[in-house]
């Protein structure tokens, strides 16, 4: 178990960061953060998701902490190390929240001070919805917690980073390296984001949404998008993505090519895998 | 209101005609029924779905309902027309369920005796199940109930299907063309269904199935599909259905294209708007 001693520093208070504090404090942990917003920092030591908190990373507050977790986008991660870094304590443990992994974790472990040590993680419990106001520890029941370690990571260290997803409320804590991680969520996440997004910008059907059902709702649920996050995320994990898209719209081809040719064996092939290979994920 | 006094007769006894029976038995109108299998029917009068069936159309059979609704695949619709509809008594009202409109409502019309009138009708209520045995009246409750009129139709036969729709209980009724029908059809229903089967089937995903989080199964809870069924609408609605693909794969392609040159404003435009248009489908 994550001992009870570790003071933990989230940096970054939005949806994920506040949840995270949320949670960590009401297991008992000491909870600090950094935000830029002087309005989120209120907020949190208002209703009692941190126990300290500041807009201005200073040596004093930021060398305190014994585990740190950055919940920023992947651009202001990378600044904030290159900025702030010499403030941490010797031998403090990092980790993040952050959805793509080989663009960030190789870059920060490149960078970090030697006796530092980072572990990249993503929890996957993202919502539509963002910001300190929202945050609720419940979105982790339930959901997946991934750590990805590299050569560079400790056996220690690791098994810490999974002892911070069991005291977040994790339902499944799992290893995958930062590659095969971005082939998965590529695939999983940011490949049907794109279909989402597709599919609501390539026909305006404002005039239908009287007669829409269940699946179209469905499919395009995650059609509200934050773009700001989500751009930088796909342009993050781009090679990848884009073999994922690749892959799907040879796909789509041969549907395409077997109804242009009234192929309706080929068809059927079609949906009769896809409706195999859909009951693994039956819950 | 449609007069208690109509006979109907559902020809086709799977989940959306069983369902049909059962919603309007409940109503008080007596209710016949023809099915291929003496098993269906004799379930349907156990359970007390009908009032009386039959496996075996016969003039004496059929000629005693006012209101005829099939429920059958497009192919085999036609085919019975052609072969029993000298049976039918004159003056008697057809109507259908099926899921594309031109291909079968302009048919149906050519080929009918001129005393008859069809009107062509979808209630949208599919459900991922099949068969009598999964008949539930509950599943046309907040559902859109479609009539498919054409210059060949009487205000008085289109009024009548109209009034089917609210006795079985659907929760919107509206009127559009077999060809407004089939476009709306072909990107809301069709076009999705061949995403789900082509996101299904790219990709052996099985490995994956662990970090699979709520957005990727509601993308593919459609890709469980009857394959006979759905391989003969996309074909019945091929041109229409190729159209919508061309414009959600144009779209796929603009996504690509801004990941693959890293243009973030674009990706940003794009999933802005998907967010804006998103809001037409909040229920």
């Amino acid at each position: 178990m994550l001992s009870k001693d570790k003071k933990i520093l989230i940096v970054g208070l939005g949806l994920i960061g506040g949840s995270y504090a949320q949670a960590l404090k009401r297991k008992g942990y000491h909870v600090g953060a950094v935000s830029r917003s002087g309005d989120t920092i209120d907020y949190a030591l208002q209703y009692g998701i941190i126990d300290a908190g500041t807009t201005t990373p200073t040596a004093e507050f930021v060398g305190a902490y014994d585990l740190l977790v950055f919940a920023l986008y992947p651009h202001v991660f990378l600044q904030w190390i290159t900025d702030y870094q010499q403030f941490i304590k010797p031998q403090a443990l990092l980790t993040d929240v952050t959805g793509v992994k080989c663009s960030v974790v190789y870059e920060v472990q490149k960078i970090l001070r030697p006796e530092l040590e980072f572990v990249g993680a993503h929890p996957m419990a993202g919502r539509e919805v963002y910001g300190i106001r929202n945050a609720n520890c419940e979105i982790f029941k339930g959901a997946n917690f991934i750590v990805t370690p590299t050569d560079a990571n400790s056996e220690e260290a690791i098994c810490e980073i999974e002892q911070l997803g069991q005291a977040l409320g994790f339902a499944r804590i799992s290893r995958l390296s930062p590659e095969r991680h971005d082939e998965m969520i590529g695939f999983l996440s940011q490949l049907t984001h794109c279909i989402a997004v597709a599919l609501m910008t390539c026909k305006d059907v404002e005039h239908m949404s009287a007669y829409t059902g269940d699946s179209f709702r469905d499919l395009t649920r995650i059609a509200k998008i934050n773009d700001e996050m989500w751009s930088e995320l796909f342009l993050l994990n781009r090679e990848e993505l884009l073999s994922q898209i690749d892959l799907f719209q040879a796909k789509m081809d041969e549907l395409k090519s077997a109804i242009a040719t009234g192929d309706s064996e080929a068809l059927r092939r079609m949906m009769r895998l896809s409706t195999e290979r859909r009951t693994y994920f039956d819950k």
